[in-house]
């Protein structure tokens, strides 16, 4: 697609723009294999469990690091909106970060090859996703048409080929598959390999299409959806972990659908290590194995009011409606819709320009086309 | 997934169930390379243009022909349905095949090779698409769930894992792409290789999204879709040309979802020797580029009646929201209403136990669940 020759992204990427996020409970020694790709960085790290315990970060790199005695003295008593004891505690990296780009990456992740055996730069793809637009209304069945090398397909409406603002970059996963505990169970031994599973894709998701989002290998624009990026009540005091991601990526795909923002799945892919153990994973999903069955049709037949023109304000609006729907379902929803209004609370107080950030950038958009 | 080894699929998969469609106005000497992987199957080939041309079929092919005079002889004052001098003509053959599935190919396209360096067998890749469910009603990030070595990720809701039937398989294209005339023009050069641009997978359009139907590489299930698989009104004494696969598509799209069943893209590749010229191209296209802009909204908003409950029944009513809705942006569209009419009539002539077949197949879907 002319006009966006995306070659030219170099090693580290829009440096000044992006902050790293890992959530850990332990020393991030997997940095060093990352050193090439992430050490030009600021990294925010969000420290889970006892704050008491010394986290070990390899030289060099340039971090803040966050305890849950920093989220409770910096949040005071909406600090109980971030989950304890559960890697949904990283979206509170997400609020105190100052940049436009977020990249959220699990410390179980290795850098991973392509096909060809060359190493893959997972922020400088995810940085080409999200600087070309999406395409929600309409499916190219070419993939991405802003990639070099290919373009719309012939049956393709003129009027949508200049898409919209891309908010979301998911990246996928080689060797471990994102699976839940019943399927890990059933297929122990499935791998992903860069050989025979590697889909040299990208694609927007489309308008209306919700999907499950893993936190593992996330970017995503925070001016334009930021504060829907919640990932939830989860872990110690909850009945539910494990579906911090999904309940964000729910949250933040049907916010992206109002607003006319797009989303995007597929490259890059990581290298993910490690397996979570399945039969600890069963304990923990049982509730969202259920709800998922009653949370997804919620999503997907949800309206947002013209009145709600932010993410923040969508974000207020999915707190009522979480409440009044899902509340009926288990009294947990009505917790979370109060956490729901508390992080806004608290992501309004430490963005306080965000609204006209946001307004800004918009208006740069116009003027860009 | 469980319950679906499908590398069982031999070199002619269903070779008594599935006829090859193939328009053309010239010799078929492309067929001698597909030799490996068609020479099982039977031909049904539609001549189009002057019927006193003697075409030339490669020895050793089981095939029936037919030319214009067939096609008035068997349709009788209905044959003008039949677009003259425009490849949509293939769906005569669609409409006298008596078997499940129909595979439809250009006569410009080639066998492709795999990133290893394997012909691709597009068959069985196809037969595989067909006898595999789909997934319409939410996105699964690591494509197709039931290809080996993958499955449902983490997040997908067990309620919707078990899929519904699929109707159509949409091939892809190395070489030349799938290009409009203004694309053609503007990148003349661009070329889709197996070593940079083969995408590795298949998934499912989802419910409710819109995608340009190319009818070079196209395989569906005519008894779930066959009557809806129609080309529409082109060429000869028409304003319009190329748009004769994007309204087959649209239409069984918006049909499939309707009825609930599935379409796929993706894998197979074919290579596609030629590219055609784009000045004629932009000739014939203009008024597709026009209407395009309405006719995706209209498909993209209608919808069908609940007593609408087989393709043929849903294309009858389509004729008639066709004539209401597209009959005021141009009269093109009140003779395209009367063709699609005249076609369903025909369809259902020379196929009296559709409506039987279909719900027999209904019926052994549901016993098999």
């Amino acid at each position: 697609m002319a006009g966006y020759n995306l070659e030219a992204i170099e090693a580290a990427p829009f440096k000044d723009d992006l902050d790293i996020v890992i959530p850990t409970i332990r020393s991030l020694d997997f940095l060093e294999q990352w050193r090439p790709f992430l050490k030009p960085y600021h990294l925010i790290i969000v420290q889970d469990g006892d704050p008491s315990i010394k986290i070990r970060i390899p030289d060099g790199y340039d971090y803040e690091l966050y305890n849950r005695n920093d989220i409770n003295r910096i949040l005071g008593p909406r600090a109980s909106c971030i989950s304890f004891k559960d890697g949904g505690c990283r979206c509170f990296g997400f609020m105190v970060s100052k940049k436009k780009y977020i990249y959220t990456i699990d410390d179980d992740c290795f850098v991973a090859k392509d096909p060809s055996g060359k190493e893959i730069n997972v922020i400088a793809q995810h940085i080409k996703n999200l600087e070309t637009p999406s395409t929600p209304y309409y499916f190219n069945t070419l993939y991405d048409p802003f990639r070099d090398g290919t373009d719309f397909v012939r049956g393709y409406p003129f009027s949508l080929r200049e898409g919209v603002p891309t908010a979301i970059s998911h990246g996928l996963w080689l060797n471990i598959p994102d699976y839940d505990a019943p399927t890990q169970l059933v297929k122990p031994r499935e791998r992903n390999t860069s050989l025979c599973r590697y889909v040299d894709a990208v694609m927007t998701i489309p308008k209306g299409v919700l999907y499950p989002m893993c936190g593992m290998n996330l970017a995503f624009n925070r001016e334009l959806i930021g504060p829907a990026m919640y990932f939830s009540l989860m872990g110690e005091g909850q009945p539910i972990s494990r579906y911090d991601d999904m309940w964000a990526g729910w949250a933040t795909k049907v916010v992206c659908d109002h607003l006319g923002f797009g989303v995007k799945t597929g490259l890059p892919y990581l290298w993910h290590s490690k397996a979570s153990n399945p039969f600890v994973n069963l304990k923990k999903e049982h509730s969202g194995i259920h709800w998922q069955e009653e949370m997804i049709p919620f999503f997907k037949y949800l309206r947002f009011s013209k009145e709600s023109d932010t993410a923040a304000k969508c974000y207020m609006e999915l707190s009522k409606m979480t409440k009044e729907t899902l509340g009926k379902v288990d009294p947990y929803f009505v917790k979370l819709a109060d956490a729901m209004v508390a992080w806004i609370e608290a992501w309004e107080e430490l963005n306080p320009s965000v609204v006209d950030d946001k307004k800004k950038c918009n208006e740069k958009d116009v003027k860009a086309k």
